[in-house]
């Protein structure tokens, strides 16, 4: 339920990944801008800081960006401004501190080779040695985003080789963590994805143009069939001979976000294959078997949580129902009511159905836990208009541990799971039991599928080595 | 799934009521526009062109509107400029060509007694013949709203009697059609509805203050306590001795607007002591038994048709799951996309869950059918996705007349219904099977509460003659 | 000076009328909006809060208004969406509490004979009585604007009479108080001019259109000729037949508010045919003769003070000279600065030409004094500079009474010269010496034109009797 | 009256320099960013395309900027939440093509050294060959300002030196043409001009901080005092030690702009001790001397033409007289009306004085002619008023050569001078003479002050090498 709840108003569990791409090779002039309008707008759960689009019009790059929604940022005019055959899209979420338009993506810029526009999703964990290097022999920064890092190094590398390509092949060893790319030069659009695969990319085709996005439910909305995922550690690239693919070393096992699955990407999009829906499907099946309780009614916090309890309905046989109503209006403007109607903000967000649930022994299912506050009001909720028994299914493992590739977590004191039993959180919740999905279990809410992913929010085990800058940063890192 | 999908789309089943009513009594001066402000949030499905508040401090009235969402037309500062122990909010949804910003409300007006403010809910039927008999008398009017109708009335009427709600009393044999009405004067807040009680009206209690809302689910954002519906044709006064209860003549039997279950309120709603979803859900189990079917897969068109699938579910055993995901980020000013890509334009709005479907036999619920067309692009993604069958069920009869009292059916000769019969419209949505709740069996969705509702737009029985100036209106009434 | 030092700066001597008004018959489909336009931008000077026009389509008006300066409030789109052969536009002034959207103009309103749009310029003296009247009847106001009683006494007589125009005719003699009217029905647009001709008001031609405008600077902008001034008491109708001109009854001696001259009008509009430069001018030169003085330099306070100065200098033989240069960018948002840097705020908007005055003695000439600090502001920075005697020379008498036909002039509580003698302003402001024009002098101003002025605010001798509501207004009437 | 002028309306003498910079050091935290908001507003006639400003807390900068007027750009909130002991802010001025966000200024960036801050005003002429160079050494470029190049250059020079004053030093040999600079590094504001001294850049003493500004006018407003112009190739250091000056190595003759007394620069400024008035007063006299007339009246177009019309008539003896009213309220949003009217656009921000100038011989005084059809179109205003005979009087010499220095000067192709005679443009004029300042007497207008000037623009004499982009560049230098 998290995408939701942000803003102003006192939800606790703030997750969030960075960012969204999407670009397009091979468009006719004026629908350049319209599909890459239409995919960010199917991006706009990944982020809504801000957003921007730079299209490529035989060579001239035209841009517009600016914060806000995707709505908000283009309108018709703005659009027919920027005719072009290819471009590249961006939505941007931001933690406090980073909202400024500088940032904005994408970036576009000059250098030696001509321009080059570039747009990237994830997080990168040694930026900060790569900045020290790059301002060591005179580079100047004007954002705090790793894009701007990345641009450095491919525009110092491409003046040795002979390609763009080649130099973002080159870099590929020298930044480390997760990055989804692409990067627009003056005749081909490149996508890249880091060795670890941390972040979705994923390849579509439109009649005779080729798509980018971080999500297939991008490509759903501009009418391109789904080719394949941009495979970790690969570089495509397009240009007017079609798809090229170049290969770079990779780890033997891989790591996409398993947070992905769980809470990040769309229900409706899939990656590596594998349905979103599907996998949130069985993380409540899997809950119904790890997790039983006898029960009259399952229901769902929006949005994934409804999916999960959708899944344990049908395995735990307990009828599934709308415990829930999401008020759909709350934007990221919404007025912070005065302390004495705090309590009731909430439900300006999310109301309880009280007549579904009077009288009945509950199963709430959630994506996560982080501070617990949230879940607690939410079990507060359900008792109140009538609940006898609310049982807590969360369909991921505690957090444990910071997260150094885009996922938002907050500093370690501040997850609930780090300091307290089962027990004790439970009985913050209020909750009559908790269950969380066990670590072990994470794999089978993959249906199967041999994909290998990163889970080291709840393991600690991280499949690449952790900022150097971050402070008393051993005591993370088994 | 009517109130989401709106906007410059082309989507066919717009149908929408007008408006959506809060008031509050007796807060601390700067709780009321706070109040006010959450209220409207929560009703904001019944309204997205405009809204407004009008507050009274000590006697004297502020107010501020304008077109746009609650969350663009206020701010913090906005709302602290507008201290008062009362006031009164709406929010606005209106038909072409009366989009102007002349008719947002409340209406604020000076008359002979002091000022007077006022918003409502609904739709006269005798507006023309009033608002020539009042011309006559010497009425400019700087509107083309009812309200400005009533308030002249009122007006006109306070002159000759004791009080705002004597006044209100005599007007109301006199004003005919639907209206859920809040009037404040200097020092009162006056609730009424008409004898028909179309439009619901609901009383709350918040510590020592009385709150007048549409719908229960603005009375839970403010956390106040649902106390009980203000009855047909009964004006209930808001003062300082607490709440007084006036009853005027109301005909034997009542006319709820029976859409109100279907489709317009929101699921965490109650109308008459029933929850909304409960109706919902309940539709869909009588549809299940109505119109079964062998089939996999139960799913719902976004919102109102997710209950009537659960339901459904329920009844017939048939798995329920999830076969369209909402893009919640779709709002009023989204952009037209080019001819070419207009197919994918639905996507943006509603995509298909495309691994859920594929291979199976769907059943999809949907609340009404209006045009036809939406509803056959949806089966078309279904089948697309790879769906072997889908069966369409509607929660509710066929459309075949117009509404006069605020439910905005379109012209007649674009109703799919009219013309075709079952199966021609069955053929033209390319589904395997149609099935529409029996117009008898609208009762049974009440879940034996005794409540008397009109169902003019599928029956015809018109409980209150339409307007005269409609053009050839005999037809219309049987 | 003081159009341009309003705002939020600690200037005194606000002293505004209220709106300026322009209407155009029988113009080109997509010329008149432009051409209302036009005409309001010119008369921008006589209000900067709100403005708006409507336009008549062969009998459908629309209309648009808004907060805000002419260039903010229209754009091409909108001015586009604004076809029609007829149109009455308004830029409105407002004094504080006032400043609400509802009061924007013109006024567009249904009755009983179809649409009325109303602007007006000027100010009811009866307005209290009137409404009350027509609130007795029934009426209900929605705005705190004189246009609107006089729509309902329009309204209210048309029902009785053949034409609007005489309906018009029929109120005159009811409504007190200055006003210059534009009244445009589904096929005529009409001119009128309250008895006295407080407010001036023109007739343009331009090619087969008839053009009405409160300056003759708006007719130069559309490139209209002048054709003559509408005159105290008259209707003119503008109809496909041509002008019609209706006398009424006027007084013996009409009253052109003389401020107009000193102040308001634009120095390049004419009135009755006396250009407002070379009253100005004028003026300077009777000060010249009346309070002379040895000096360098001669200086003017932009704007109005500049022509008088021009005049003086003319008149003395002393040269001329710029003595202060205006901030043209500052504008209505412009930020109250800190307290401490309160003394420079004045200098934002006016800044002494240091080395022009720098051991000179200066006559400086200003149009008024109303509170006095911004004058003694003014003659401090000129003496900071370097001036060694600073002689102040106004181009009106003192101000001792207050305006009841549009001037906004202070409480008389307020005003300098209402309680202090000319010894003690001329010591406040810390000038060399003070000269006043006399009142007896204020009609060789009109360089001989035989022109019948109200000086109420010199004289305190009031045309019409001032408002009943106004307290002790006994004192104030000799 | 160039400044005025500019906009959507057909205008032909747009003539501009880029920007106006303002620095303060050592205030108190609150008053920073108010001093340098009021002394942008002072210099908003240097630039009206954007505007911005960063400020340094303790060593921690932020910075706002944005497309737009300082009072649209900057409000109360945002400046609050600028607190800091010094900053520096920026107004800018753009040509088509590069009017672009980015572009934007004060440049913020991180390098090596912390962070740096950076504003300039001018032109450089060798900025492709100083991009290049960076450029094959890593460069990327975000923006295609100057400023960007001189960060680099400073960035890169400061690893190897020991103060960033030091690396200014070391660049500025290298950086060629025109340009006044503020640079703000953690603890230091630092000033500096090339060594030509094309551009004005003043300092004053505002209590105890120190303050950096274009123009003297910009002083007055902070109430600032004016210490001294900063020297052609001087920097100038403030930080808590108080202000240190470093001089670098400078030509013979030094080349201040002489069109910043012509046109640029406001009249209450001083450049290099010589008041902006005074010198075009003087203009004015010398060309009542060069070219005598026989005339009625002496009128000047606002804004400059009117201090030379003022020195003309005191010269010559003939009545100074207003001519033309120049509409304060038309700004960048002004709509380009119809075709048809567009003969009427010009009155809509300058209209003639009919009354003044019938049936006199008037002398009209502008600042330069560029295009000519703006002269031609106010002498056509001027006749038709009545004005028996319009001689034109032209405070500047025949532009003949491009500007490489920040001066906006059109194609050599468009310039009326260059292919016409004397008599061909008093022709063009519709004009009865015509007389240009000479050249030689250029140096009259400067009062005897020794002041090096640089007049390239009239005499082709160019003190600094242009762009060698520029094609065919040979032709223009001598």
């Amino acid at each position: 339920m998290m995408s939701d709840l942000q803003g102003s108003l006192p939800f606790d569990n703030k997750l969030h990944e960075e960012c969204g791409i999407f670009g397009v090779f091979g468009c006719d002039d004026q629908e350049t801008a319209y599909n890459i309008y239409s995919g960010l707008f199917a991006l706009q759960h990944r982020g809504q800081e801000s957003c921007g689009m730079a299209v490529n019009n035989n060579g001239v790059v035209s841009s517009h960006k600016d914060m806000g929604l995707v709505s908000d940022v283009f309108n018709k005019d703005i659009l027919e401004k920027l005719p072009g055959q290819m471009g590249i899209g961006h939505v941007r979420y931001s933690t406090t501190g980073c909202s400024m338009r500088e940032n904005t993506q994408p970036l576009v810029l000059k250098y030696i080779k001509g321009t080059l526009s570039i747009a990237h999703n994830g997080n990168l964990t040694n930026t900060a040695e790569l900045r020290d290097e790059l301002e060591r022999t005179g580079a100047i920064f004007q954002t705090t985003t790793d894009s701007e890092v990345m641009s450095y190094l491919i525009a110092r590398e491409r003046v040795n080789c002979g390609s763009v390509e080649e130099a973002v092949r080159r870099i590929m060893p020298r930044i480390q963590g997760a990055y989804s790319l692409l990067v627009m030069s003056p005749r081909k659009l490149i996508a890249a994805r880091d060795p670890h695969g941390f972040r979705p990319l994923v390849i579509g085709q439109l009649e005779n143009a080729w798509v980018f996005a971080s999500e297939t439910c991008a490509l759903d909305v501009v009418g391109a069939v789904y080719v394949r995922d941009v495979e970790p550690g690969e570089i495509v690239v397009a240009d007017e001979r079609g798809l090229t693919s170049i290969k770079t070393e990779t780890p033997e096992k891989t790591s996409l976000c398993i947070f992905e699955y769980i809470y990040f990407a769309r229900p409706d999009s899939q990656i590596n294959g594998l349905s979103v829906y599907e996998a949130r499907q069985e993380s409540g099946r899997i809950l119904a078997r790890q997790h039983p309780v006898e029960a009259d009614l399952v229901i769902g916090v929006p949005e994934s949580g409804i999916d999960a309890a959708i899944g344990y309905s049908q395995a735990s046989g307990i009828p599934y129902g709308k415990g829930f109503v999401k008020n759909n209006y709350v934007g990221r403007t919404f007025i912070k009511p005065q302390q004495k109607q705090r309590e009731n903000a909430v439900r300006l967000k999310l109301n309880v159905l009280g007549n579904t649930v009077r009288g009945k022994r509950v199963v709430m299912l959630d994506d996560s836990i982080v501070r617990g506050t949230t879940s607690a009001r939410l079990v507060h909720m359900l008792k109140n208009a009538g609940a006898t028994e609310v049982h807590v299914r969360i369909s991921s493992p505690p957090f444990l541990w910071p997260c150094y590739f885009g996922t938002d977590v907050p500093e370690r004191s501040q997850l609930s799971a780090v300091r307290n039993s089962l027990d004790e959180i439970c009985r913050s919740l209020g909750a009559d039991s908790l269950g969380y999905l066990e670590l072990d279990s994470l794999h089978e809410m993959l249906c199967g599928r041999e994909i290998d992913y990163c889970d080291a929010c709840f393991s600690g085990n991280y499949p690449v080595a952790p900022p150097k800058s971050e402070a008393s940063i051993d005591q993370f890192v088994k």
